[in-house]
Order: C-alpha cells, then sequence, then structure tokens
C-alpha cells in the first residue's frame, strides 16, 4: 500500500510543481474542457453509478444514502455547470497580498501561491469527486481523492473525464489522480505521507475526522461537525426567532449548519415558546425539551411522550446527551435558561465552534454575543444555514472548517492557497 | 502526567477565554507592568539563572549553548524593552478583515480573533519565554509554555514575573503558564490535549520538530529548519554576489535563515568563484567544494584539504550529504551547476522552503526564480538573513514557519491570530 500511495503521491506532487505556475487561461480552458466532456461522456457515468448503486443496494444501503449516491443525467449536468462557474470565478493565485519597502529600499511582497498537494479524504457522494478536482485545478494545486469504497466506479468514471480533459488542455493528468485502493488502510498511509502532501481535508462524519486528525503527519483542515445554537433572547421579536429557528432546523436538517439544540431566556419562555414548540411539531420535528419547558408546554396542553416511545411531530424529555448530539434529523432538543449568560455557557459547553446564532432586538445583547461566542460563523437574527461558501459570495466551497488553524467557517478559493514573500533588493545585505 | 497537563491546559483555556474580550489599553497595561517589574526583580531572575548556568556546567554544556542560556542586568534590561515595543505595536484583534453585504441586506464581517490557547515547545534559551509571553497577551491568547530543562528556574522566575504582573494588572494570572515538568512525556501529552490547546509551536532542532508533527492531535505550525541556498547566476554583478554570499553565510551562521549551499552558474564560475571562496576563508569559512569548484580552485592555487583533516578556512570536497546538510556554523557547500534549471532542481530537492536568493541582473532570470522557486521567501539580490519578523517590520517574531498552512515565513503578531464571521441580518433566513 506504501508504494502505491507513495507513487501516487510523487506523480501529484510532480504534477502540482507544473500546474502551480500555469496561468488563468490555461487552468480556465482546461475546467471548460472537462466541463464539456463531462456532459458528452455521461452514458459512461451513468453506467458506472448504476454499478455502484446495484451493488451497494445489494449491501443493504438505505434509501438516503442511495439517494446521495445517485447520479442522473440533470446531476451530470449540474456538475458540468458548477465547473463553469468555478471557471469563471476570479483566479486568486499570483495576488499581491500585501507589498511594501523598507527605508533601505528592500521591497517586499506577499503574494498568493498554490498549497501544492491536497488530498481529500471523503464518503459516498461522487460530486464531492468533481467539487475537489474543479477548486484544486482553478487554484493550481494537485489533488489525491480517497472517496468512499461505494462511489468507487463513479469516482473511477468521473476521474477518467477529468483525466482526459486535462490531458487534452495540455495540463498534467496527474493533477487529479484517485485512490483506488478503498481499503481503511490507504487512509493510514496517505495521511502520514509528509513531504509530498501539503494537506488533508476530511469530509464526513466525527469518527473519520478524529481518526484522521490523531494520526497525520501531514496539516489537516477539520471539517464539517455542527452542533449549532438559535438562542432566543428575552429581547427577541417572536415573529422573527420562529422563522430562524424553523429555518435554523428544518430547511435542510441533514447538513452541518442546521440548528441541533434552542435555547430560550425564561422570560420570553412562557408565552414564545408554545408557538414556537407547535410551529417545529407541525413541520414533523421531534422536541426533546428540558424540565422547565417540559412544564410551560403541559400548561398549554402539549403531550408529552416517553422518550422511548417519541417520535417525528412528538414532544418528550430531553436527556444531557441530547445537548451534545449532532441530530442531523428533525430532531432538536431544547432548554430554557435563566439568564443570557446561562446560554453562552451552554453554547461555550457543548458548541463546536461551528454556527451560532442570537435572536434579539437589544444591540448591546448581541454585541456581546459576538464578543463571547467563539464560533466560526456567529449570527444576529439570521438562520445559521447560511454558513455556505455560496451563501458567503465565495462562488464555490471546498469544505466548512471548524479549526482555528489557517481557515474558518466556509472555504472557498482563497481558502485552499497558501503565500509566499518575493523580496527585490540590490545587493542589500543584513546589519 | 495527563491529569498535571490537563489542569493547565483547563486554566488556559479559562483564562484565553477571559483574556480574548479584553481590549487594547488592559493589555497593554499588563505588559508595561510586566516590563517594569522585570527590572525590579532582575536580581532573583540572574539568582535563578545563575542555578540553571551552574547545573548546566556540571553536567558539561559547551560554552555556545552556556551562553544562550545565560542571564545578564543587560539582557534582562533588553527582555523589559521588547516587551513595551510589543505593548505599543498595533493590536491585530479585532480588526475587521474584510465587511460585505449580500442582495438581501444581509451583513457579513470577517474580524481577527486570538487563536485561543497556544502551546510553544523549546529549548534552552530563557528570552523565547519573555518573547512568547508578551506575543501571546498582546493577541488575547492564553500561552502553556514547555520550556528546555536547563532553564527551568530562569523560567520559573520569569513567569513567577509574568504571573505577578498580569494579576497586579487584574488579568487572569493563568494567561501564562510554564510546564515545570520536563520529562518528554509533559511534550507527548501536551500535543494530544486536542480541545484544551488550539495550537502548537515547536522551537527548536529537526528532531523536536517531527516528533511534535508525527505526535500530535492539535494543530502543529512547523518552524525553523533552514537549508538556505545562494544561487550566483551566469548574469550576476560579481560585487554583489560576493557581498550577499559572505552575509548569508557569515553574519550570523547559527540561525535558519544562514546559507548552508552557495549555487554558482558554470559560466561565472571561472572567474568569479576563486575570489568568492577566498573572501570565505577569510572571515574562517570552511568550503566544502564539488569536483568542478575544487578544479576551478586548485587551478587558482587554492590548497585542497582532506575531508577527514579540513577545518575553518580551508577548502576540502563536498559529500552528497553535504548539500543536505544545514550546518549552522562556519561551513559552505559549494556546487557549480552547469545550467539556470539545474540550480532550480537542486533548490527543490534540497530546500526547506525557508529562504533562497538568486543574484543576478538579468530580470526575465530573477521572475523565473521567483516562480519556480517554492519558498517562504525568494531573494532577489538580496541575503536570505533578512526573513525574520524584525527585519520584515513585524515589530515582533515568535517563530518562522516552514509549512504552508496558515503561516509562511516570520510570524509576527497577526500570525497567531485566526477570524471568525459576524452576520447581521433582520430576521433573515435561507431560501
Amino acid at each position: 500500500m506504501k508504494t502505491y500511495i507513495d507513487q501516487l503521491a510523487m506523480k501529484a506532487k510532480k504534477a502540482a510543481s507544473e500546474l502551480g505556475v500555469l496561468n488563468h487561461e490555461q487552468k480556465n480552458a482546461a475546467l471548460m474542457t472537462i466541463a464539456d466532456l463531462l456532459d458528452e461522456d455521461s452514458a459512461i457515468i451513468l453506467k458506472a453509478n448504476a454499478t455502484d448503486i446495484q451493488e451497494a443496494r445489494i449491501h443493504g444501503m438505505g434509501e438516503g444514502k442511495l439517494d446521495r449516491l445517485r447520479l442522473t443525467e440533470e446531476r451530470i449536468r449540474q456538475m458540468a455547470q458548477g465547473i463553469r462557474e468555478v471557471a469563471n470565478l476570479p483566479d486568486p493565485i499570483g495576488e499581491v497580498i500585501e507589498s511594501w519597502e523598507r527605508e533601505d529600499g528592500l521591497q517586499l511582497q506577499k503574494v498568493r501561491v498554490p498549497m501544492g498537494v491536497i488530498a481529500m479524504i471523503y464518503e459516498s457522494r461522487p460530486n464531492v469527486t468533481m467539487d475537489a478536482a474543479a477548486l484544486t485545478i482553478k487554484t493550481g494545486n494537485a489533488a489525491v481523492l480517497r472517496g468512499g469504497k461505494e462511489a468507487l466506479h463513479s469516482n473511477q468514471a468521473l476521474v477518467a473525464v477529468i483525466q482526459k480533459g486535462l490531458s487534452q488542455s495540455g495540463l498534467p493528468e496527474y493533477s487529479v489522480q484517485l485512490v483506488e485502493r478503498t481499503e481503511r488502510e490507504s487512509v493510514d498511509v496517505l495521511i502520514k505521507a509528509k513531504g509530498m502532501i501539503d494537506l488533508v481535508i476530511p469530509r464526513g462524519g466525527a469518527g473519520l475526522i478524529s481518526h484522521v486528525t490523531q494520526n497525520a503527519y501531514v496539516p489537516v483542515i477539520e471539517t464539517g461537525v455542527g452542533n449549532c445554537h438559535v438562542y432566543v433572547d428575552e429581547f427577541a421579536d417572536e415573529k422573527k426567532a420562529i422563522d430562524i429557528v424553523l429555518n435554523a432546523k428544518v430547511q435542510r436538517p441533514s447538513v452541518c449548519n442546521a440548528a441541533e439544540t434552542l435555547l430560550v431566556h425564561r422570560d420570553i419562555a412562557q408565552k414564545w415558546l408554545p408557538s414556537a414548540v407547535q410551529a417545529l411539531i407541525d413541520e414533523r420535528v421531534e422536541v426533546r425539551a428540558c424540565e422547565k419547558s417540559v412544564d410551560i408546554l403541559k400548561n398549554h396542553g402539549f403531550e408529552i411522550a416517553m422518550p422511548a416511545y417519541s417520535g417525528y411531530g412528538q414532544v418528550c424529555s430531553a436527556s444531557d446527551s441530547d445537548y451534545a448530539t449532532e441530530f442531523l434529523d428533525y430532531i432538536i432538543a431544547v432548554k430554557v435558561v435563566s439568564s443570557f449568560e446561562e446560554g453562552i455557557k451552554h453554547i461555550q459547553k457543548y458548541g463546536t465552534r461551528h454556527s451560532e446564532a442570537i435572536v434579539t432586538e437589544d444591540e448591546q445583547r448581541a454585541a456581546q454575543f459576538f464578543r463571547y461566542v467563539d464560533a466560526a460563523a456567529v449570527y444576529h437574527n439570521a438562520s445559521t444555514r447560511f454558513t455556505d461558501g455560496f451563501e458567503f459570495g465565495f462562488g464555490a466551497e471546498i469544505g466548512i472548517s471548524t479549526q482555528k488553524l489557517h481557515a474558518r467557517g466556509p472555504m472557498g478559493l482563497r481558502e485552499i492557497t497558501s503565500y509566499k514573500y518575493l523580496i527585490r533588493g540590490d545587493g542589500h545585505v543584513r546589519k
């Protein structure tokens, strides 16, 4: 396995050194060619995908997961369109980030450069393959893609199209490579390939991510785990609060920026919570409520289910572990807090530093929330669902970082670049 | 050990959450107090340092290392002055890096925030303790300092002064803590304290650095290993080339931005190399020369020593391993290359991506060198010795990064910060 990965990584390193110095036009032309080939070769890709789907069915994959794995004519068209959009974005490489001159005339420039070789480790969605390829080619980085076993045939067909497009455009074919050996071991070897790979981005569940951060020798950017909160302050506008909680929970519950816990200040809970919970139930959300919320809801005639028998659209009692859970489902934990400070402390304890929102009409409270909450994205009177590269206007997204080093929050093109200093003298020496 | 480190890290985390929201005045006042206390308590610090020096002597530490460990009245005054200078630097925390508004009125700000808790792992120089404390306090980060065993008493005395200054100024005392257990194990536990420590910066030899990157769960910034080259092009100005090579090698050979290998284009080697080597020998540098250089030097009457008997101020034959060695000493490897491309390839093979220089009057060559050399700092007609936070105008330096993630090259205040997005809406939800 080590020989296999090393060879892949060496080819990637060589490709990166060629790719990194290409101009915008060359990289964009290759992206356009790949987009066209994707449309042309869609039948081949669909056939490969059908094999994956069939095998996944045999192995008992559920319908939700099957849907994420499935490609269609329409999805391939969207992929191709996505690549064209990336081609049309400004190229961050070569940007002069800063420049200055010393008194002695020495001139310094800080210039954006590619990261080098980026390894992506991800699960079953084949569109990640194409996204990662487009963003790395655009930024002059070489990519080593380790997708999930379930999507192997699809990924092979996609990478074949990418490599064909690269060759046709005169770019190094190995700028994008797929790790075709999908044993767990290939991950372990890949993340130790220091000196050849410059960055690893794992995308997937908490287990994959902690395995990678604990075992990698290569620098890692952690992504995606989001235990996000909406805190409804005593000074909240009731209508905005309901809109935001509903949107944060149900607009797309399966993603990392969806809300998992609703915190409510006790001074607004009596009058606001019942209508909020009703709205959630109407959307078939299961509400796991703290003792105080249960009391309030009972007083308003809500039925409280036994936790073991509770389900979508019902209310039951919350346990402590609910506050620590990223449900990624139509489930929300609710907690009444006695003060703003208790709300902040709850977020500090259970939050994953992803996205946190306050609903309040009090500007000072909002300012304090901004100050004291340590997360990639902190919201005032807006839904946590906006934490996304496209919503932020980056035009692309390769993941959402939940660490503080290098990149935080949505990562677009700039977030997978580095910089170097170019210094021009005329025989300058240090005194 | 784990309990000991965990307690330290928990205190640091708590301190960081308080420190991170303080304003400039509060942090600067604490720095000024620490500087004053350092002057006042210098006798205590010198006494502690004398104990370290005495023990180090008993253990047979050499004079060079002893000098790095030694504190004097004057060095303490300089430390205090350094802290006052850091206090006078602009505070990067709170800086709005970018801000924009979406068409729907949602407002986004990207704001600079502290990293959180930073662990520093370093060797015998006690001034690193004070530098790290000043830079982390200034940026609202808490610091956990794991200095070398040899400097333990000195570091204890310094951290006592720092903590006294913090308390007197109303800042959390545990903003700066020393790991007083200096067994190797304390490093291993520290670098795995994920969730409590946000960043580890190892400063020291290649062994320490690779141990940390291979075993850490916490994100790491690698520092310091510098196998730097000066490439003298066929179109070089001969005088500038000699000035730059001499400065890069002998102005301070023990540091990471000093040059270790001189590459010379063959078309200039005949006439330029003998005078360059003479100048190096005059400065007592040992020159380890490739076969071609040896031929040229012999023709010019230089004596060539046997490698085993060679020493300062002499010329001998280079072996391949010399090109891979960071001498950090009055030793330089010399290689004649047949072309510009061969020079670039040599740097790609042996360089550590730290600092690389070209000497040439040909602008196109310089532009190509800037393009193809992948290093933190790339120089045209200037010495590699400028790769330094102070020389770059950062006003401070916590180390020189040789990785591409997060920070590259000299790290000042901004390089130990992160950012977060603050998003203001008015009931905004995602469509």
